[in-house]
């Protein structure tokens, strides 16, 4: 993988993301406990000791947020965590106070907060029930992805924690923008059913949220791709690979040229060395 | 409801969507069928007698097809009713062969197929579960749009009802291009699974599909509201007024005047005037 992956691309820094069995969602709370705990000794003994380049994610058994808190804050201060992960389907939505005290613990250890697709929420992929295709599932996750931004943004998570950063991470990016005005807009309506909010919704989407581009959802204009980040932020998009699975994006040719060099210097690189710290 | 809307406004034709009770999605089989057929004599006799310019919508009791293609044949060549009408939240999603009968039935009827939000799958508002506030139930309004818009077009309805269109209704239209993005480039990986398919999602997109303005996603950016309706095609668009909702859009102000009059003039009343075929 370093001369496949870190070498020939020429990758200074990488964030693992281990999905399953990580221990995420298990039902089973000390088991749960005991494979995220296993899994963050296994990401720093097995790979980032072989190659500092690989950071690894504190995974946290995050249905047991008394068990995340323990995990977090053994973590805190090892430089070689990048963030603190959870996955999508949650049992709850993410903005509801029993993982409030996960949110707390990532804060006080200075960490991001990963949410990365997947997980295991007990419910059918859609809202509507099951699909029949695995496409049907991949474009799921989008809409996971923006319950849980509106779940977080709705309960007052930022109010509490004002210095939470949180990156969801492979549920695509272009859906970001319009939920902003579709929040915004019911927001200016429904604003005296949620008083505990201080600014309009889209102000928290730009100010604690960045989003990662794997899968890209290109525009076949390739103006309109920088017309969509523009209204993300350039800023906020951060480059993700999906390596090792099969349908990952070569960093080589992932991001237009149309983009420019300024702007695919920042996604590729600034954007995650200004989030996570790296030197 | 002549004088405060319709003469106000100056409104040429209405088409009604009746939500609850109107027998969609009931469980009893037999009092939905009832209840649809009776919402529907309600519509021509109480809306439409008094004022033709409200047309109608057929009401259908979606879960049981047969009784709905009764319905719509029974309704066949009346040109009081504008198209079939279903709900977002059906039990199922909508591409599954259980619905196709209705399809079928609307394309010899030559009415498109309404679809507006809300309905009860019987599943929480969110594939994470039940969210705290009505705003974040609102803002799921879309997903259950771009799961049906996604079931509609994978399971390959428009390959077996070529003449079908369909309108998505309330539940807002920002989606649309992402979706249309997302759904191309996982077909571009997956493209195997779905032989069925003949052309790339985000062309059935484009040739069956219409949504409908309320609510407006509207960006800060004016030019940027002409961009992405622009993404979904101009002719592509009704406007909608959700009246009598409190949070109805007032049709003086509803669209910007930045749009310019020629497009402003085809959303509020040339692209119905061309999809019901309006004199």
């Amino acid at each position: 993988m370093r001369k496949q992956h870190l070498d020939f691309y020429g990758i200074d820094y990488g964030v693992m993301n281990p999905l399953a069995p990580s221990g995420q969602g298990e039902q089973n709370d000390e088991y749960s406990a005991a494979l995220a705990f296993a899994i963050n000794e296994h990401q720093i003994n097995h790979w980032n000791a072989l190659d500092p380049r690989l950071k690894a994610s504190v995974v946290v058994p995050y249905e047991d947020p008394e068990a995340s808190v323990k995990e977090i804050r053994r973590r805190s201060g090892d430089r070689r965590f990048a963030h603190v992960l959870m996955l999508t389907r949650t049992s709850e939505l993410m903005g509801r106070r029993r993982y409030w005290p996960i949110y707390e613990a990532a804060c006080e250890a200075g960490l991001p907060l990963g949410v990365h697709v997947f997980g295991y929420s007990g419910r059918a992929a859609s809202n509507t029930g099951w699909p029949s295709f695995y496409i049907e599932e991949m474009t799921e996750h989008s809409n996971a992805c923006q319950a849980q931004v509106t779940s977080l943004i709705m309960e007052g998570v930022f109010e509490n924690f004002p210095q939470l950063k949180v990156v969801f991470i492979e549920g695509g990016f272009g859906w970001l923008p319009t939920l902003g005005y579709r929040l915004d807009r019911g927001w200016q309506r429904m604003r005296s059913g949620l008083p505990h909010l201080k600014r309009a919704p889209s102000e928290y989407l730009h100010d604690h949220f960045w989003v990662t581009t794997q899968p890209m959802e290109e525009p076949e204009n390739p103006a309109h791709l920088a017309d969509l980040m523009q209204a993300i932020g350039f800023d906020r998009i951060l480059f993700s690979s999906d390596y090792p699975h099969w349908d990952f994006d070569d960093p080589f040719v992932a991001l237009p040229a149309s983009l420019g060099e300024e702007r695919r210097r920042q996604i590729y690189s600034g954007n995650a060395r200004a989030l996570y710290g790296f030197e």
